[in-house]
């Protein structure tokens, strides 16, 4: 049996752009593993009770219950020990700094440019519990947190480090993708999916990283729905 | 015989700056390998004319002639694999990125808060060089690039990522320092030997990690001679 994995999903069910989840996605089919994904809203708490908290992913493996996507991508390391996506412990010392990048740097620049079409994106019984936990989180309205100009000066800032080594290998990890590339990627789909902007340059070493990430797994995270792509997708 | 180390210095031949020769003498002394250093200035081409190139880190070791701080920790990890600075090949994919991390996010960040500092650090018959060469690069002159405002701005926004690591972890390579740490930290010290100025407050996580690696091998980094600590240090 596939492990389960509740994905958070948008105004349409296959509108599925949590980054953390993009994290286990990409983890598992790194392993080679199919999956079977359950779409989840943001109110939907009880349907997680089981795990404990209220947050997505989690993934229930047979009897395994897990939650957060670092914690999940290294249990699959455990479970599944084929094709590592961590390394050993040196290597995995060095991929938590890719995690507070991609959730420190990368993600604010981003949600700065994007969250609009962000709440445009999500399911309408979501919109409320989103405005109001990150108006608080921000102190102050999202209209006001919205500023595409200073997130991607911000973006550009961040990326520099990226770019330096994007012009050297094809992946972070090296000659192949492993945890690194997916810990930052999975910050570029969540955009991709609910968004439209042009967040990197097509004369950036990153874009042409962005363009070998989502060819990955048979065009995987390229064939993913985007909000452009539906017929409702502005309504 | 210990290996030799062409070491850039400043006004006065124990004030050794360069963030580059840092990471040398870093992994040298993680290796616990003994060195002589040789003082170098920017204008002494003629002093490295024996490596083919005109820049330090040069290090001289028995018959092997090395450059470039990277490619002589590779060198040091090679010649000398007890405590491996990098790890493995996966860990050393991850390790390129903070010497990105460090050259592109943090330097040009606090470069912009300590050039003043750094200029007047220089050995007088390098400031003419320095200038020249500096002012060509920005595009203005460093009085116009000196902004400490900006630039401790800036180092702010690019340390989120390096608080989140540090806040879990005692070094970034988690329970003792290598590689990662040591590309990272060279940087702090190119500021600590040429400035008096506050880059980290007390309060953040990297400061305690700043602390920790100034008393390593015996307290080295934490002694080497300061701008602050010479009687002539500001004439």
């Amino acid at each position: 049996m596939s492990p389960v994995l509740y994905d958070l999903s948008g105004k349409d069910d296959a509108l599925r752009f949590s980054p953390y989840c993009w994290r286990v996605k990409l983890a598992l089919a790194h392993k080679g593993l199919d999956v079977e994904t359950r779409p989840w809203h943001f109110v939907d708490k009880d349907a997680l009770a089981f795990s404990g908290q209220g947050a997505v992913p989690v993934l229930v493996d047979g009897d395994d219950v897990v939650c957060d996507s670092y914690e999940i991508m290294r249990y699959l390391d455990r479970t599944y020990p084929g094709t590592p996506l961590f390394g050993d412990e040196r290597a995995e010392a060095r991929a938590r700094f890719f995690k507070f990048y991609a959730e420190r740097s990368l993600a604010p620049a981003i949600l700065r440019t994007i969250i609009m079409d962000l709440l445009n994106a999500l399911h309408p019984g979501d919109r409320e519990y989103f405005r109001e936990t990150r108006e608080k989180r921000f102190g102050r309205s999202l209209e006001d947190f919205h500023s595409p100009s200073r997130g991607l000066s911000q973006l550009d800032a961040a990326l520099e480090p990226l770019r330096g080594r994007l012009d050297e290998a094809d992946f972070i990890d090296g000659e192949a993708p492993a945890a690194a590339d997916y810990l930052v990627f999975a910050t570029f789909m969540w955009a991709r999916v609910v968004s439209a902007a042009d967040l990197v340059s097509n004369a950036d070493p990153v874009y042409a990283w962005l363009e070998r990430m989502l060819d990955l797994n048979g065009g995987m995270c390229r064939a993913a729905p985007r909000v452009v792509d539906l017929p409702d997708g502005y309504r």
